[in-house]
Order: C-alpha cells, then sequence, then structure tokens
C-alpha cells in the first residue's frame, strides 16, 4: 500500500494506538475492541476503525483485536520493530533529561550520541555518553549511522544545529527549540513546545 | 465572538503565529504580511488569514500586520496577556528540566509549585522552589489558585495525579506521562510524548 495514501493525521494516531496497546499488554489483557480502545483515548471506534483499516485487516468479527497481534503490526508499519540510533545536541536541562530517560528504549530509540557547543560541557559524562563537541557532530553522525536526532538548544542556535544534522545525515528532528525550522523536504520535523500547549489551553479557561 | 464558533485546530495553530510574531519583532521588524508568516511556518498565507479572521480584522490592504499590535491581540485573545501561576508534579530529571526552564515566564506561565511523591526529594530546593510533599498539594494549590499544572510523573502515576490536581481546581493539564488521562470535561488536557513524534517520522523514514 502506497504510503502516500494514508493522510499524515492519521499517521499522528498510530503511536497514540500503539501505546495504549502496550498497555493493556502490561495491564494483562489479551484482546480488545475499538469501542474500549476508543473510550481509553477519546477517539471514536469509527475513527480508530477508519484509521486502521488503511494498512489491514487486524479485528475479527466478534473477538475484536488480538491486542499483542494488533501491536507487533502497528510496530512494523511505524518502523520501531528495531532500535533507531539517536543523536541529542545540546546538554542542558533538558538534554540532561532526555539523555536519562528511560521511556525511548523500550519504544524503539536509544540515545547514542550527545553534543553541546559549551566547551565546559564537553567530555562531561551523561549516564552512559559522554559529551562531544559540534565538531565533532558530522563524523559521529555518520560513524553511527544516525537518522533521528533531537535538538533541545536555544532558539537563537536551533536553525544553524538543524543544517549540521541534516548535513550529516539526518531524516527525522524532533525539535524542542520554539522555533520553525527551515529543512529540505525530505527531512521531517515534529516540535515541542510546551508553552504552546499551554497557550493554546489558557484560551479555553476564564480570564 | 463565541468561542464555540473557532475550531479547535485553529486555536492550536495561534501560539505558533503568536510565537512567529516574537521572534520577528526580536529581530527588529515592525510589519509582516500572511505570505512571509506563511513561509517562515511552512503554512498558507490563506490558512493564516482565515485563522486569523476568527477573531477580528488584523491586516491593512498595503501594509500587512502591525507585529506588535497583532502580538497584543493574540496574547488576550490565548489570555496570556496576564502570567498563569503553575504547579509541577515530579521532581525527577523532566520536573527539574521544568522548574528551571527560562521560556515560561516571558510567554504568560511561571511555575510557582513543585510536588513529589518521594520523601527523599521532599523539602530539596530546586531553582526557586522548595519540593513539597503530595498530601500539600490541594492546599497549596488552592492557596495560590493555580489552575494550570504539568503532569511529570511516570505512567503509573499519571491518573492519580491528575485526580488530585483536578480536586484542587486546576483545569489545564500539560500531561508528560505516555499514558491518556480520564478527566471530566470542563478540564483540559494536552499531552507531550516525544516517543509518539518519533515515531511518526520513523513511518517516512526508509528501513
Amino acid at each position: 500500500m502506497g504510503k502516500q495514501n494514508v493522510p499524515d493525521i492519521v499517521v499522528g494516531r498510530l503511536p497514540i494506538y500503539l501505546r495504549a496497546l502496550n498497555r493493556m499488554l502490561q495491564e494483562g489483557q489479551e484482546y480488545t475492541s475499538s469501542h474500549e480502545l476508543g473510550e481509553r483515548l477519546g477517539i471514536s471506534s469509527a475513527q480508530i476503525r477508519k484509521d486502521l483499516s488503511h494498512f489491514g485487516e487486524f479485528g475479527k468479527q466478534g473477538t475484536g483485536y488480538h491486542i499483542a497481534y494488533l501491536r507487533d503490526q502497528l510496530r512494523q508499519i511505524l518502523h520501531v520493530d528495531r532500535e533507531w540510533p539517536m543523536a541529542v545536541v545540546g546538554a542542558g536541562d533538558l538534554g540532561r533529561a532526555i539523555a536519562h530517560y528511560k521511556g525511548f528504549t523500550p519504544r524503539g530509540f536509544r540515545v547514542m550520541a550527545l553534543f553541546d557547543a559549551d566547551p565546559a560541557r564537553v567530555g562531561e559524562r551523561i549516564g552512559a555518553l559522554r559529551v562531544l563537541a559540534m565538531d565533532e557532530l558530522e563524523r559521529e553522525i555518520k560513524r553511527q549511522n544516525i537518522k533521528v536526532a533531537m535538538i533541545a538548544v536555544p532558539a537563537e542556535a536551533a536553525q544553524e544545529v538543524a543544517n549540521q544534522l541534516v548535513q550529516a545525515g539526518v531524516r527525522a528532528i524532533l525539535n524542542y527549540a520554539p522555533i520553525t525550522l527551515a529543512v529540505p523536504p525530505e527531512v521531517h520535523v515534529q516540535y515541542i513546545d510546551p508553552v504552546a500547549h499551554l497557550q493554546h489551553m489558557t484560551y479555553y479557561l476564564d480570564a
């Protein structure tokens, strides 16, 4: 099935389904339904069935979805049935929290390189990693064949870091800096800006 | 204009417009156009004009948008022309990074209370704050009239924390725990799950 056929908004929901299925498995559950999944996620069961139908026929009439099977299928579809080595640029508070975060490896990612522009930070050990200088970025990312990176530097520095990452071969960037990046069309970028989420919600709060 | 008339997806783009306008102001720019803004953000100029038209007539034929004026209007619309006191639950690596983050106050938020369930962390100083115990949460949140909170605890603990926050009067929760929360309809929740963003992108990467 051609990837161009699946709307990006549908792709964006698959990790949420996968996350819920993993939780159900942890809770000892074996089967679920689009209805139950929808209740848990606040998404209509029709939406879930429609989303999954882009990729195949996963449920059985009467028994619903076999959770472990659907989980494995989603992991394959999202290409997280493997472990992606990841680079993190920025070893400040956020970069450190990312480097220490235990939640990546069970879900397909592992921080394998950590860079910072501050000479005072270079060489420092953070978890199992040693902070590398920016002029080691391209060589190290190529050496480890890293395709995925996270940017945790101030907004002013983020575009230049993105340029270096792309130059080194990175094809997916998760950007924590509160700035929209310009990248070539073959490079994917997603954004995490907590303040944007907070402002989205205060819109609805009474003054 | 009734809030129910504006689609939530439009509301979600306003903080991104606001962010870009602030950056333009920092760069010394005085006027912009929907075209320029769109170029910067990878959004069509027609979309930007349509989004803003929900709230009024901000641009002038010929001169475009006066950036400072549009910025002030968006701050009012999003209710961030004031400072929202915020609670953070979880004083691990992520909670610490949040407590240290300098990016909240210029954009309408300030961390005013930090809680953790671990007695070993209670009393510890993190920046200007002292970590409080969970049994102080309700009193402290009511005392400071806090309506906005961030959850930075493990997934297993997040629902119970959300229940306590809602009970204490919180109406907007930014949840970093990788789990979908059940909350009453008057409470707003947004999610930050970096792994979901990463998986969204690896879908498009060749295996």
